[in-house]
């Protein structure tokens, strides 16, 4: 089976192209982007979404932003790239690979002298963060696949699978590699609340790959922890910071209830996730909007009036991962999250 | 403000009136039922639910069969209200207080020896259940009330208010009595997947009562209790064996995390909650239907074909319950729930 790609950048069109994941699981679509605008739409609406996926994204988003400008001066081009990548970066402000795949691609673009040099670096760029995330995501996954026992049951939450990155995926992409290098591994994914990732994106992505996959509500996970149905949890990440793993909400909660039960506790994300600047505490949470929770596809779940407390993401402490999976290796505890960060940053481009 | 009655027997028409929660917060409606089958299809469905309000449903759905059978052999109306009653008890097979009610009601009949007696015996019993219930929540109210500090914040999860009961409820009836007593009490509600009871009826029935609540969802519990946001949890109980609490599925998961945390984890219940025969491990869990969790008003969330685990209960071992609070007073480690209930059992008539 062909692997599944989630979005890529048209030449021919000047346009990104991407899988609608608001639609899925009830229908497959792609959609197109010709805008900035209309990207930074697709990342609010969450039909692209997944850390390495907004890296991706926020990559091409400069290419499309540098390739559609009528600018023929240098420095009104370059102010216009600029604004429209400031104006793309606050779309998700929690997910810190927005706007490292945004900064990289401004960082190529002004080495060049040239409107012309500029667009040709950046859309070089751009495909080359394309083409590294894939192989990223097959990295962690050779990796991850070393840590996952054979007839091992994993829990997951949300998706961060190939839906969340260009392809493959991280935590799913570890998922993957352990099938593809022939162990046997069952999947339970968790729904997801409130928009239901894990039910709608990472069950549908798992099944078409012929994963063995079955879904529960969230708050079902600790149960079969209990009862010994969960071997390993593996999560994604939005950012890592010096201290702490933010990734979607709930995250937090399988963490405590995973040590509770001394099971193992992954977190798979590449490099780029790595926030070596700040700590948990300067981290803002997205907080997103009522609707997500109080209704549901058109239907009022909560009363009118009843206010609704919904964060994007929580922050799971360092203290409670039992190893990050990246591209470079498995770091486990103590964590020297700045020495990794640094020791990559040598060896790529950006 | 009225008190909140939730369900009632109408004796000029021999049917069981109740608030049809299935229609909540969309729509207030009562609807009637004038057979068993009517009752176990409205328990069936949830539209009559909470441990609580079971045993009373089932305390007056024996009166009903009772009342509506032409049977005039003593032997074979007796049969006949035998073989509803066992019916009926099946409906929700985890949940202690249904068969509770059903066999107080049945005791009180076969003491009769005629079917007028036994027809009269059976109602006088079953609203006897019914008052009762309304007492054990306020006394339930006024212990834990004492419990709870001024200006504080208490997590839920799904109903065990008004709503899961006649009236006044157990853990939202401590609430209710903090409130009373002029305590500033202030409701985190967890939503409560699939149904979704803590955001359509503990939001709609805190709101009503103008107490101070906010919904959630229920993988956001941890990190709140994480940024000190929460001060006690207090939950209800289906069924306290003499090592576990059964509750509505997530409830184990919240007690792991308060305990991480520090914080009480509180458990509110009558005394009929409590099966002293039995331990965890002889419960059998209800499973549920896969479309609760794969198919939300009709649209389809989860893939076709991708199994579902939908359990409707998690077991909480006592060790995590910092407190049981009864209408017999407050219970605390070392548990002694046999001692409790044959306490209470010489007192009462059942």
């Amino acid at each position: 089976m062909e692997p599944l790609k989630t979005l890529w950048y048209e030449e021919d069109t000047d346009s990104i192209v991407f899988i609608d994941e608001t639609l899925l699981p009830q229908s497959f679509a792609v959609s197109r982007c010709m805008t900035v605008t209309d990207l930074g739409t697709a990342i609010k609406t969450l039909a692209v979404r997944g850390a390495p996926a907004l890296g991706v994204a926020g990559a091409f988003g400069v290419a499309l932003a540098a390739r559609r400008s009528a600018e023929t001066s240098f420095e009104k081009f370059c102010r216009q790239v600029l604004e429209d990548a400031s104006w793309l970066s606050a779309t998700r402000p929690t997910a810190v690979n927005l706007s490292w795949g945004i900064q990289r691609v401004i960082n190529r673009m002004l080495t060049e002298g040239s409107v012309r040099e500029a667009k040709e670096a950046a859309l070089s760029e751009a495909l080359a963060v394309a083409r590294e995330d894939a192989l990223i995501c097959r990295k962690i996954g050779q990796y991850g696949a070393m840590l996952l026992p054979d007839h091992s049951t994993i829990l997951t939450h949300c998706n961060a699978g190939a839906l969340a990155c260009s392809e493959w995926g991280t935590a799913l992409g570890i998922i993957r590699s352990a099938t593809e290098a022939g162990k046997n591994i069952r999947v339970i994914a968790c729904e997801t609340r409130p928009l239901l990732q894990g039910a709608r994106l990472t069950a549908w992505e798992l099944d078409r790959d012929h994963i063995d996959v079955t879904v529960i509500t969230d708050s079902a996970a600790a149960s079969l922890m209990r009862r010994d149905e969960i071997d390993r949890v593996v999560v994604g990440a939005d950012r890592i910071t010096r201290d702490a793993v933010f990734n979607k909400i709930g995250t937090y909660m399988h963490a405590v209830c995973a040590k509770f039960h001394s099971i193992p506790f992954y977190v798979a994300a590449p490099v780029s996730t790595f926030d070596i600047v700040n700590m948990e505490s300067e981290i803002i949470v997205e907080e997103r909007g009522r609707d997500e929770v109080a209704s549901y596809f058109g239907r009022t779940t909560i009363p009118d009036g009843v206010p609704v407390k919904n964060p994007g993401f929580d922050a799971t402490p360092l203290e409670l991962v039992t190893a990050i999976i990246t591209e470079k290796g498995v770091l486990s505890s103590p964590y020297n999250i700045r020495n990794i960060v640094e020791t990559s940053n040598n060896k790529s481009p950006g």
